[in-house]
């Protein structure tokens, strides 16, 4: 006789547009998705309110909340709100407005967390959303390809130069900026959200810039490697031009291990037609403790996208795999 | 035996502070508070929205959400969020967040009335904020009194620069700015408030452009003449340099004549300290069928300021009178 079972605990952890797909699929399988979110970002709007008023840049945060929040009636509005952007072309043109009202309320509030708890009441979500550290932290990247001699490292900062610039990302490192460079600080909530987890998933998204940020926080990284949680790695569907140009797959979880060499892994996750040589995938996942799941999930008229429902099967798989 | 009372239906004309403070009193007196507010605004963070966005200007709307807003809790951190003001030198410096919200719901939702009640919910407003004009509307004035002929007119448009030009505004009028000057449309559930309220209360306010914009636009002009409810009309306690530098309260009355000839009045409430010739006064109220109430309504500390529980008393003592 079993035990009735419970909504598991999932940690979706990432940034971007990865983020949104991983989180549209989770919240189909469990209503208890704690979104981690990267808080490096340094283009776009973040980039302009993070310049401007010293903040965390809250376009990945935004993203979260928008792919958790609910569809009801009276929070439609204020989602569609929330990812609005101003069109024209004066000082407000491309801002999206859920990045101006996070601004106002950390100016307000101060604390990052209580702030997106809020916004979770208005939008409806169903679960949290956090951010990875409550400061802004910044990224470098040690880079090659980018002279004559192709071995040469160049260190590029920032996420957009990083996302950018074309070569390879060799290695990354992530610090916190109050004036000068210091150790990035992991958010507590997010800290415990990790710890005690049931399972947590890291990826899909930009592998250098959304993905390994959080390798690179101490507390997180000790917290993703120490949780009793099974862990998931989703793989992109499509190499990333300037991050991951010529990564085949197996590389992605090379570049994992090369940041976090003691961090096991339980499953990954593939989309069956990304992946060329699924012998190498299976044989650089079993070096993490990992089986390999293949399934099409990309959406067939953008092979780009994940299919969230396909997704949310395939992680539905992984999630009844027994453990042995 | 008196048939049980219900909550007066009460409806305040106005904009900027002066319409914080009648909405701010009457919020004491009624649960059933309709603010109807000018859009005619074209200075500060609204001016600035309004030529890039080409949206209504939101600040007035923004202030009489604030003074009707709900102080729980909740809805608090809403609330102080709505009010704030971008600080630094950058592109958002000074613009309050509640003006950025309005204008990303305008955006989305189009119909500024749908706009309001949204807001009303998120801020807890018991009542409703609706503008006069549901599309942004211009003035122009006649002033005297700024060259060396002290009576030669000079034509002055906008309301900022009406409000600061020296000079004595001797007309003003009001029109739709759709590429060409069109005749002002007013809000149809403005228009149906008044018409349905059981007292209007038109002032306390920057004379000539926040209050008699209200008499020029003319469905909501008909509607103030023609409605069964009680009108009074609160005075301000300080002369507005630009505006009213050497009106007498009775003047101000005079100018509403002027600008509606068939409006009558029921109550003229003033401060006690600001009416140096309450002879004059009375009789200038009489003229629009009016008794006067003089009470001590200036916070002592600052005389510019109406005390709000000294105001509700008053339009307290208003509403209980006899009308004979």
């Amino acid at each position: 006789m079993s035990a009735p079972q419970r909504s598991p605990r999932v940690v979706a952890l990432g940034g971007g547009h990865g983020l949104q797909a991983s989180l549209g699929a989770l919240r189909r399988i469990t209503p208890d998705v704690t979104a981690v979110v990267t808080v490096a970002d340094d283009g776009g709007s973040s980039g302009r309110l993070r310049r401007e008023l010293g903040m965390l840049p809250p376009g990945d945060l935004r993203k979260a909340l928008a792919a958790l929040s609910d569809s009801e009636a009276d929070t439609q509005a204020w989602s569609r709100m929330f990812e609005h952007r101003f069109g024209g072309d004066g000082a407000l043109a491309g801002h999206a407005v859920g990045n101006l009202m996070l601004a106002g309320l950390l100016d307000v509030l101060g604390d990052p967390v209580a702030v997106l708890d809020q916004v979770c009441r208005l939008l409806g979500v169903r679960g949290r959303v956090l951010p990875m550290s409550c400061e802004p932290l910044d990224m470098e990247a040690d880079v090659t390809g980018l002279e004559e001699n192709r071995e040469a490292v160049r260190t590029i900062r920032g996420q957009v130069a990083i996302a950018t610039t074309p070569g390879r990302v060799r290695e990354i490192r992530l610090y916190a900026t109050n004036g000068h460079r210091t150790r990035p600080t992991a958010s507590e909530e997010a800290v415990r959200a990790v710890s005690e987890a049931d399972v947590v998933v890291l990826g899909p998204g930009s592998w250098f810039t959304s993905v390994l940020p959080h390798l690179l926080v101490p507390e997180l990284h000790e917290a993703l490697v120490e949780t009793r949680a099974r862990r998931f790695v989703v793989l992109n569907l499509t190499p990333q031009p300037g991050e991951t140009a010529d990564f085949s797959p197996e590389q992605h979880l090379d570049v994992l291990t090369q940041h976090a060499p003691r961090l096991r892994v339980d499953s990954v996750l593939a989309d069956a037609d990304s992946v060329p040589t699924p012998d190498r995938l299976r044989a650089a996942a079993a070096k993490l403790g990992a089986q390999t799941l293949l399934d099409q999930v990309a959406v067939p008229a953008a092979p780009g996208r994940h299919d969230v429902g396909a997704l949310a099967a395939s992680l539905r798989t992984a999630l009844e795999r027994r453990t042995d």
